[in-house]
């Protein structure tokens, strides 16, 4: 077995697997416990960190509050800003917000407006890839403010929820370290 | 001035105070832009990482969301498990609960079960000090769990709020890196 699929298995191994969470039927995959397993969770940021180093990545984006724990140790890792998005109202300078589709209802994300300059070269970094729509609000934002932004990256992708399809045809490609079945 | 305080005065001068936020008279210190300044960011996580060194600390604890932009890169530099402290409902595990009061009514914390050990030596660490009380509602999660937990670490000290000495007669040392008044 190769070096990255040695630790892809590492990674893969630390992740538990909660029956019947948030709703029965659902198999969900708690990230918590990689925090909880320090080499393999420093691995994990080794390895977002080296696909994108060299790159000329100038900012990296997560989101509220599951994104913090991954996206914020690769930009320490990366010597570049990190930006969070966060939820409604959270933000203390004037922000921007796009809305995205829950499955019952709508929710928005905010970014704030000065954190993104036109030509920066953006790298969004989550937990994990579901449907894809917050990490789709999370372009739109950036975008919006003129960032450049082509890839994103998470530890692990429920890869037959479509996710990766909806960021690609956004022209965002999709970069994971573990695959699980979403259903 | 010494290296230390050089530091300090370099995290210090990278964050932003934002007049009248969230309401009216209030001068909110933005947490947010120390994360755009990766060399004080990274300062800011050295200075952590190297005060709880060698100390025999096992598991650093972080509330959500701000507390993760820290204790989790403390947790790696030091090569100790991560567990979040989060709102009621966000944890997938079993947990156990603590509340605290707000300016208005109360609200409440929640950590896994087996996220502590008897005997786990555990450091708190969180992005600001005010009044001390979600800290107080982690330290009485921690113990409940039979950890043993001596000291707490932030960024900012609101020195003038009262939160050092609460957490002091709980038994707890506040370490923090930079001061500013609360009022």
């Amino acid at each position: 077995m190769s070096v990255t699929a040695q630790q892809s298995e590492l990674i893969k191994n630390s992740i538990k697997s909660i029956p019947d969470y948030p709703k029965p039927g659902i198999l969900f995959r708690d990230v918590t416990s990689l925090l909880e397993a320090p080499v393999a969770y420093a691995t994990s940021i080794e390895m977002l960190a080296n696909r994108f180093r060299d790159t000329g990545v100038t900012k990296v984006v997560g989101t509220e509050a599951r994104g913090f724990l991954f996206g914020a140790p690769v930009a320490l890792a990366l010597g570049v800003d990190f930006v969070p998005v966060r939820k409604p109202g959270k933000l203390p300078r004037p922000t921007i917000s796009e809305s995205y589709e829950l499955e019952y209802g709508t929710d928005s994300l905010e970014i704030h407006t000065d954190a993104i300059n036109a030509g920066d070269k953006v790298l969004v970094i989550d937990d994990l890839l579901a449907t894809g729509g917050t990490i789709e609000a999370t372009v739109k934002l950036i975008r919006r403010l003129g960032g450049d932004v082509t890839d994103a990256a998470f530890i692990i992708n429920l890869f037959d929820l479509g996710g990766e399809q909806r960021l690609n045809n956004l022209g965002i490609n999709c970069y994971s370290l573990v695959n699980f079945p979403g259903h």
